[in-house]
């Protein structure tokens, strides 16, 4: 038996930034001394803290996501853990375990078919399974790679470009030869992207009173392809400065998500998607699993030849859930925020 | 030297529907003593009035369209002429031809090159080249073979059902096995949808204080793709029903022409373009042309089969331009809209 403390969901927040009324802690007592077959007990090391989590918590069937947490459960998210009991002959304890449904909890008891065991020996560092090899880098890949598709010289636009997809996003473009320039809400982070993760350009939206006017600056040539990570407001003024047959891959909108739906900014202009023949797609990265494959062969021989960078940004403690899902709204992170449960 | 009538820009409207401000006839003279080297002269027959030309006079370099009418220009559009007389030796005098930028004119003279001449034994009414064989046709058959390409048993949304567009992607999708609900502008039209151009249902948006609900109730099971003709409300709608991996193509958004962008109906719910993956995509028919033959093939043997059937307004005199592109905003038409030149 083992003490564990764990975030559990007491009231859905349809509006605002969830807090404590929303997310509680708790501590109940975890059985890892009868675990069923097919189930490893874990201590949790890392638990990702991700814009779609947001999502998760509106108790509403709108918007990016139908898999609403539920009412006094343990919410989940991506993870990793180490095996300290195991009934299944395929984990021992000691295994650092990856799971895209990891209680964000110290302690668990977990079926083993979603987990995916890492190998000690290969020189990744842990934490790039939750950045450039994992669910942010993954989403980069596809917004880039299958669904942007830019040509070299093409014209790329990421919003949130120093958010953990943006980052990584930025670097891929380049490599295929584009011009790439980024959004993000402070002077830190655009110097950041450019000086370090290879942007072109880019600006501080927080500052920029004409998003428009912006765009025209930086994109006197139009943009080819959008990586749109925030909707809204920003979404409308590149609408007005797509070329023909541009791509606007919709991987988030976070702008978007403390507001109901009837209370976000709505797009007044997509009359340009038919003029400019624009593709506008929202993509999951569950939904992409059969090219998982081929992201991590790709990613990973990037990595090793120096030509993707990352960052992140470590909070320690469990009880780091709730200040650390209000700086993913709040313009205050650079790259992959996640939480070190275990020092 | 011939008098003709012809229809030129006197000033832009960046709002509202067009009137004689706007738009006015003149009488110039055509000297078609002298035709250039591939040119010919055309006694027009029919000219086709479309919501597109609507966004041909604006002025303004956004939304559907880049290439606005020229101030003191005669105006043009897809039309039908008999040719008088000719300066090039691929067309006699007698012979029909269509043109897809026919000046909008009793009387014109000009260039061979975009002319195409049928064949006065194929069988074929003039009429059904501006309606199931032309743009409005090939419109249709792009949103639905191509964009849309839905399944058999998929739930299929067309919004303008009882426009042309309308008519015949309705009849294409119930060809592919689909289940096809429309939305049109009068009681008198929602019942012609259904009884003579086989929709399964349809509504009157006219009459529908809540369009949510409208869909709730037609689309039990979800939207797998909506043909948009319409945009702005009745998009949003839309998008609290689609389904996972729905498809929307945008063929227009006719609602939205007679407002500058920033006053246009914004789109508050893209976000739910993510979390359903849903792919939206403007097109322009000219951008198609690759495609015009396997289009022309496969509508004319639907044609022959009885299998789609169309329906024109006509409206006789080269003086109905003005009400006849009015009534394209005010639901009063069912199926295309042309203007008889010549009786």
């Amino acid at each position: 038996m083992l003490e564990s403390r764990e975030w559990y969901l007491a009231a859905y927040a349809a509006e605002g930034i969830p807090t404590s009324d929303h997310l509680k802690l708790r501590t109940v007592v975890v059985d890892i001394d009868s675990i069923p077959d097919g189930h490893v007990a874990l201590e949790t090391l890392f638990i990702s803290v991700d814009p779609y989590m947001r999502t998760r918590l509106t108790g509403l069937q709108d918007g990016i996501s139908l898999h609403q947490f539920q009412l006094n459960q343990v919410i989940n998210g991506f993870g990793a853990g180490r095996v300290i009991r195991s009934n299944d002959s395929n984990y021992k304890e000691g295994d650092v375990v990856l799971s895209p449904f990891s209680p964000v909890a110290e302690y668990c008891v977990i079926p083993s078919g979603f987990l995916r065991k890492l190998d000690p020996t290969n020189g990744i560092p842990l934490l790039d399974y939750f950045n450039t090899l994992g669910p942010p880098g993954f989403a980069a890949w596809l917004g880039i790679e299958v669904l942007g598709d830019p040509k070299p010289g093409s014209n790329v636009f990421i919003s949130a470009a120093s958010g953990a997809v943006g980052l990584c996003a930025g670097q891929l473009a380049k490599i295929r030869g584009c011009r790439v320039i980024g959004s993000t809400g402070t002077d830190e982070k655009v110097k950041l992207i450019k000086e370090k993760f290879g942007y072109d350009d880019g600006f501080n939206y927080n500052k920029e009173t004409d998003l428009d006017a912006a765009l025209s600056k930086y994109f006197p040539n139009g943009i080819d392809v959008y990586l749109d990570n925030v909707g809204g407001k920003m979404l409308e003024a590149v609408l007005n400065h797509v070329n023909l047959h541009a791509r606007i891959p919709l991987c988030g909108m976070i702008s978007q998500y403390n507001k109901v739906w009837t209370e976000r900014e709505g797009v007044r202009n997509l009359l340009n998607l038919v003029g400019k023949e624009v593709k506008m797609e929202g993509f999951i990265i569950s939904s992409y699993l059969d090219r998982f494959e081929d992201f991590a062969k790709q990613m990973e021989s990037y990595l090793k030849d120096g030509k993707i960078k990352s960052k992140n940004k470590i909070n320690f403690g469990i009880e780091r859930l709730l200040d650390s899902l209000a700086s993913l709204f709040s313009s205050s992170n650079i790259g992959k925020v996640v939480i070190q449960v275990k020092a």
